[in-house]
């Protein structure tokens, strides 16, 4: 078997949960996940310790240097993949790349949180190393816990002098399963809009109010819902999805009185995705009152698109390879803005994540470890 | 103020919960409602006693004899009026026709339990008086609790010889509001059709899934609903609705995988109603395939309508007044096929029940009243 399949098995293993892979922010299985990372990334060379957020860190050669980072930390009962894959094949390019002097250096780095299941923030060990992590009490509570001092904190931020950021990640979705392809060059992570809409009807007996007189929340929802489904499908590359409704009072012999529900909206395009956005706020507020109902419309969250840094994609993408989105978010996107950054996408079969059945095809992986190898040395190339 | 409405308001105090009016099955302040009535009943010339499951009873005169009934029980925080008005109706009818004799007898019964909260099964006082009801052991221990005696389970049932059978009731609904009338009276109760249908599609990540590659659960179950509410609007009088909604994994980022919605369809015809659920589930069997999905239908429960007696009703009715349909069960429904049995509806303004905001109009109350003790002095006039 393929060693980063292998080794990505063997972590799955370190879990809170017998029987399946849950392993949250400084749980206590990710001592086991550092210690044997961080023996593999010694013994290749490296300088290994464990930052202030619980970050695996390990650097080697000049300040000038790649880093190559993905997450560690999974959602409850989880594949083994998503995350740890970019991690392991981080230490195999450590290793692959010890006892050779190299112009250009390298930082592996396995985040200790991306996912937000713990404090249903994401993304605290990328936060961190760019200094922009806002701990609260419970996450300091945590930090010690874990044997780590908040004080030191500062003193996670990243060194200077890192020339980019490679992260290999599964891709989470079909698009490349469909395509029959095993790699992309990440592009863009695209922006997201996450709304709620109430719709205010009026609850009544199911038996004794007659059609014409109902202000039905749950069919004036149903509506909207199919224009968000309509909306979404008009432009390819667009996502609009209602995955939440809550319905009060819901009971089958009663007119639903108000029903709650999540809009998320993506497109690489902020543009695209205001406009969807703008509409389906409209169509809710057309629809709402031809049925009799109010509506409120909360904006929850707004994250615009962040572009992968141009230059360093073409050179990860030099063989011609398919760029494409990612429609979820990954550290990538909070280390961009401070390093030059790049992803590349290794194909999921069936699209499947977020489940024990998350696989990857070992050819993929292979071919995801030659790309990253060349990209190392494609970079050193280009130093002076 | 008429003193129906003043004792309903009156009764309203005797609750479980401060501020509210909770009143279920052999609770406490149940044996307040008891006392009050019943000593009213008493003065009136009546023999009263509390039945072993806990229905108020009270006779006078011959066998042959007409029953005014309701219920004492309410739903959690409900209104004054649902059920106490046609048992507090029956009570002023008793003193009305106290100190002459008759050859019409008269019981007024107060049932214990109609509205199914406290064990999820409705109608334990009025099956218990037609010898139908099944007691659970749970119930067993409730009546033992009360003070009362299961063994005396089988005496509950109705004497022989009653002639009719009146159930005064609010109408629960805004037919009677909207049409400006205060009174009707019932012709059926509508049959009932109760099922689940079960959407199965994928779970899946929002921002990853491409809107075509998508097996929506919920937008397929948006779908069938805006069908359903299509189908109840097709026929005046039938009503269908989905009350019910369950999602999973029901989060924002997801889009959802497996959709649970309740089905509720009524008509006055059977065949009707039957129809339509037949039109409404091959509607989710059309649909669920187009997007990929299956579905999974359940028929929870069906009950067929329960006409009152026609004579009965042409007797109540005699000055043209209104007829209609009950889109909600009454006891009246368990009784008619024992005791040739009618109801008598009040206007409820705005439609409101099942709720503190419930209300009678003084006048309607009163016509009421007036229409009870026509109907009684014609039923007498027929004996021989």
């Amino acid at each position: 078997m393929n060693e980063a399949i292998r080794l990505c098995r063997e972590l799955a293993e370190f879990s809170e949960e017998a029987g399946k892979t849950t392993r949250t922010f400084l749980s206590a299985p990710m001592k086991d996940v550092h210690r044997l990372l961080g023996d593999r990334l010694r013994a290749a060379g490296m300088k290994v310790w464990i930052d202030a957020i619980g970050n695996l860190r390990a650097v080697r050669g000049d300040a000038r240097r790649l880093i190559v980072a993905s997450h560690l930390d999974t959602v409850p009962d989880a594949g083994a993949f998503d995350g740890v894959l970019g991690v392991v094949l981080g230490v195999l390019m450590a290793e692959a790349l010890a006892g050779q002097p190299h112009k250009l250096g390298l930082e592996v780095i396995g985040f200790s949180e991306e996912e937000g299941v713990r404090f249903g923030v994401p993304f605290l060990g990328s936060r961190a190393v760019v200094g922009t992590l806002q701990p609260t009490s419970a996450m300091l509570q945590a930090i010690r816990h874990f044997g780590l001092d908040p004080a030191q904190l500062p003193e996670v931020r990243l060194a200077p002098g890192a020339i980019g950021y490679l992260e290999f990640h599964i891709e989470q979705g079909p698009v490349l399963d469909s395509l029959d392809l095993p790699l992309a060059v990440v592009d863009s992570i695209v922006g997201q809009t996450r709304m709620e809409m109430l719709f205010l009807g009026t609850a009544n007996h199911a038996g004794t109010t007659p059609m014409l007189a109902r202000k039905d929340a749950l069919a004036c929802a149903a509506e909207w819902i199919l224009e968000v489904e309509k909306e979404g499908r008009s432009q390819s590359g667009l996502v609009a999805t209602v995955g939440q409704i809550e319905n009060t009072p819901n009971a089958s012999n009663a007119i639903p009185g108000q029903v709650r529900v999540s809009l998320d909206v993506r497109d690489a395009c902020d543009q695209v995705r205001e406009a969807a956005v703008e509409k389906l706020i409209a169509g809710a507020y057309r629809i709402a009152p031809t049925r009799g109902l109010a509506v409120n419309v909360s904006r929850r969250a707004t994250q615009s698109t962040v572009r992968m840094d141009p230059a360093l994609s073409d050179v990860l993408a030099s063989s011609g390879m398919h760029r494409m989105s990612s429609g979820a978010g990954h550290d990538a996107m909070i280390v961009a803005p401070h390093v030059p950054a790049t992803m590349l996408f290794v194909r999921s079969p069936g699209g499947v994540s977020h489940s024990p059945k998350e696989s990857v095809h070992e050819a993929d992986v292979e071919a995801a470890f030659g790309v990253g190898l060349q990209f190392f040395k494609d970079l050193e190339k280009q130093l002076v």
